[in-house]
């Protein structure tokens, strides 16, 4: 089984830091290719990231189809064109905020989700109630930590630290869902600390991709439909190859 | 007072059509201009339109802001990139589908969207649960008429006649949203022929970001924060300007 | 263009006190006719209240009619008798309330109303349950300000300004819905202490009146159905023309 | 133990033939008086209908409870005023829409209510959406018999039992809620010819206000504020005593 | 009429603390026949409780239709096996926990439940959303008084008086739920202390019980099935006779 | 990695049909383990069924933790004592019904569950509520074929097409959950049949249970909480060693 996660950022230096965590959580017997963009933000943190970020997450996603992967893996909590990139492939696709609410909705009551910023938050409440989770999921709380200033892995851990457990004391949570997969490397120490589970989503949505390949189960093209052929304008896209 | 209409296509062809519908719509002393974009699929009908239209969509948002502009409207009933583009600028930003639905929520109790494809339909239903309104909403159809092809306007206002009849007989609609900005020419029509209020979205999206300047109101920028700065990388974003 | 904008109260003082912000807030080309009721408590306040004023609010509503109006304006933040009227005319009828909070959701994610005593609050909740907002609207706070006493208006604006930071900075308020028209006064002011919208409930029935007139579009008679002819009993009622 | 049961309505016609099935209704050592009011239209249909009645409606309750009865009916399926005389006074009062529904949800998952016309049904629809019980009600439908020609019993049954068996059979129904207390009548007949429980809203009303007397529970307070004492203005309103 | 009131538990001693209070809220003419399982944990506390107790409860249940009671109380706040009950008899169940939400409902607006310990939250929040009522219901509390420990009444009132209070002033509730059936000993102390109802839910379950039973409604069978028949293997069920 | 999958009915015949899909579906290096109850009803087809499964299930569960299995399944979809599996253990437990629709969810916007009986499909319908997943499910159906018909194929086959086919034609459902782990057998004809995906829940709880021993990841006691000891009576709780 061939995996491709796409981290949706143009950061090399972000890549860096998390390919061995993704190789680290692959299933025995999985390969898994772990690519970031060429172009765009080089991080993902509010609604104008996301916007930015459309075209060449699209083109990575086209790629790996026909590169004949099994599955890929979406590699941001908040979800980008998650929709499109499903419109646009029949291999199973996997988003890492959503999987990680998938995962955490069968192991307690109430979810908190502790991301990076403010901005990042509002994305990922407006996919909560996209998937009508929100009767679930008792607050998004944010960290104040850029993604890039995750790599600072003590002090981001302590803020995400501090976050989480007002998630539970305050806000009731069972369980906390990590809202940025740039903070994989903080996971472990985090679930050390905490008493209710941790749940990373970079691995989350890794896992459950992999469960998709085993099921031979992909999304629904009922859902997503194939988008129908158009006409699309100008030199950036034709650059893409769009 | 100044209000940037963005049409967040790429088809000069259907500006065309759409202009001056507009332009009938705006207030006394209301001056509107209206555009399309330079770049991009040349109509939005699905998460893939929506995914690719962002970057010009942000361009053309941050000039009307720049070059002095009330308001901007997004002319697009699937109200792609309106959490970015808010995030992006402080004047007042309106969006066809949303204006469309706070319009009808004022008109009757259960609301029926009619739209173009089926997969503007499966966008604009992950819309209505962002905003919360499933419980007002009663159905999402669609007339099954590409967006370029409503210039044939006969043949697309029959259909879309027999799903908003079958909105009212078959789901209970007290009120008919039109799903597409596009739909603007055959709205009079509609509206004869149906007994219930017919919203059209572009002229709904128009008069609530009029009414807004003269409240001198805008979106809440504690919602929609200011993005961080940071770098984007690629030569296509740089000849965008981002 | 010509609204009547009905304060359902029996207050000639309380009148005199926001006739001018209504002219203020018209439009260019509009026409606006102010008026209280000959009869009914002095200011509505909760339940008791609403339950007394429709009888002489369906009477001017009908009026309103009758004189050739293009729209009619509940000017009250409980929305009373909201149904009946509609049900009652033909012509398009907005109410401070549902306007407001219409006005509010295209503005944020979360949205607080403060309005003057708790009674009035229940009744405001009641409504947002009613239209199914509740999901949107994070609280419901009242200044503890009886209406006739919003017109000590700093001592008023400061309970007001006190209760909207709490909405902001305890409830994560992202808009302020002033829950009483009777604040038109210091709506100014508050907007100015806050950094987030503030909508005037007045302006906003206002503003929508005349958008619906422009879009020739009124209340869904399919959802408020003319009522059926019946005899009325009581000499009250006589005396009212009912 | 003393109710008064309160036919918001004014007809001495209708409340005759009420009157015999609620004192069978009555359990063992209870005493009711069964009136309805001396103004008002002869029967409640919709909005118009329940905005008119509540002055008198008032009127009759506060009477009661200075006459000693130990708890008020509303003997009315949209529950008219029902906040406005919980608001007025301290015994307990029950509401034959409301207490039918409380009931309903007892006895089935999915609930169906019959009415009387598409008026009544549209503000039982709202009455539901503000209790927030709408998950678990199917549908509220309406057999198109105006309230006054349910004294042909063999009509008006009929045409309840069609949409009775269209709500079983159609929308799923477990259980049928007679949507006005002038099906009192009929009931019986009803429940015989259907598989699954009638509940007719006056009986539960009655039942229910019983049990609250019995277990010394009234409406919160700290819900149903007593109303700030104010002046009202006009000679009906004098009339009226208010 | 006489009605079969089961606790569900096996504890003769808690049993004789309870007989009593059941004794006298029974209605005029209402025999009422009180026991506890032969078999079982001493006391319902949580999920294991619950999982425990379904076939003792089922034996016991099942003989009070044979018996020819008219009715069946399940006096437990945690609704342990209400469905398979209502699938197995014919005649009306009523069961602690359903009944008294369904009171409280027509009280006000905001309800809170306080039970015994954290476990016993947890089921009773999961049958609070089973039901869909967590609109209405604000908080579930627990006073971490294990229910064999409520005979020691005046610590265990003040410990269930001091989250009462928190849930009134904190959590903004207007009426109260006991969260336990053993709390009926304190019911009266708690109303007395507090300004807003306290529903006892034995008493709740049994006044409903009477209710339906005047009113000849039992639970619909086409939403609770007459099971199929179907061998059970095992000595453990043979002696039940199962 | 070891997984005790446990069929929560008391029937070797039916146990022998299913042993080898299990077995199949099992990850590399994956050592699963099936068996059924030694009492019980021989199938589970509703809340009578679910509510005598208790104690025999918790047995085998508490068994297994203590032959340091690394997970359970409850191979059901109806998710018997699921909450009081989680309480009792500290190993991972997956649930067939829930795993099923987490991983549904995530496939496509709308999902219907087709199951074997009415009966269970009102107790998949209160699980779907307590989960809140209810606005993703558009409907439960069922097929009218008993468990333990299941064995014969085609026909059981047949008539759970014709469902499916109802549930995409008809409710719109974009994902298929089969609502019976006995259905394993007839899950890839199905699957075959259908042009959307469907989901065997018996495959997804044992995938999702893999996942979650990957992930090092188990229910959060802090919603599970551990039972408080407790003396339990009765000669039949005995022998099960409870």
């Amino acid at each position: 089984m061939r995996i491709k996660i796409i981290i949706p950022n143009a950061s090399k230096a972000f890549l860096a830091t998390q390919v061995e965590k993704r190789r680290q959580a692959a299933g025995l017997g999985v390969d898994v290719d772990v690519i970031c963009l060429n172009e765009g933000p080089v991080s993902l943190e509010g609604g104008v990231d996301e916007a930015l970020i459309g075209p060449p997450l699209l083109v990575e996603a086209r790629k790996a189809e026909q590169e004949g992967y099994d599955a890929i893996v979406i590699d941001c909590a908040m979800d980008p064109a998650t929709r499109a990139v499903r419109e646009l492939v029949n291999i199973p696709v996997t988003s890492a905020g959503e999987a990680a609410l998938l995962c955490a909705l069968g192991l307690g009551d109430r979810i908190s989700v502790v991301t990076v910023l403010e901005n990042t938050a509002r994305v990922i409440e407006d996919r909560i109630r996209t998937y009508e989770f929100q009767g679930r999921v008792t607050s998004v709380r944010f960290a104040d930590v850029p993604v890039l200033d995750l790599e600072h892995t003590d002090r981001a851990a302590e803020a995400i630290l501090r976050e989480a457990r007002k998630a539970i004391d305050e806000d009731g949570a069972d369980v906390i869902v990590l809202g940025c997969t740039g903070m994989s490397p903080v996971a472990a120490f985090l679930q050390q600390q905490l008493e209710v589970p941790v749940v990373d989503p970079a691995v989350a949505a890794l896992t459950l991709a992999e469960s998709l390949v085993r099921m031979r189960l992909s999304h629904s093209k009922k859902c997503y439909l194939t988008p129908p052929k158009k006409e699309i304008v100008g030199k950036q896209f034709k650059d893409w190859g769009l």
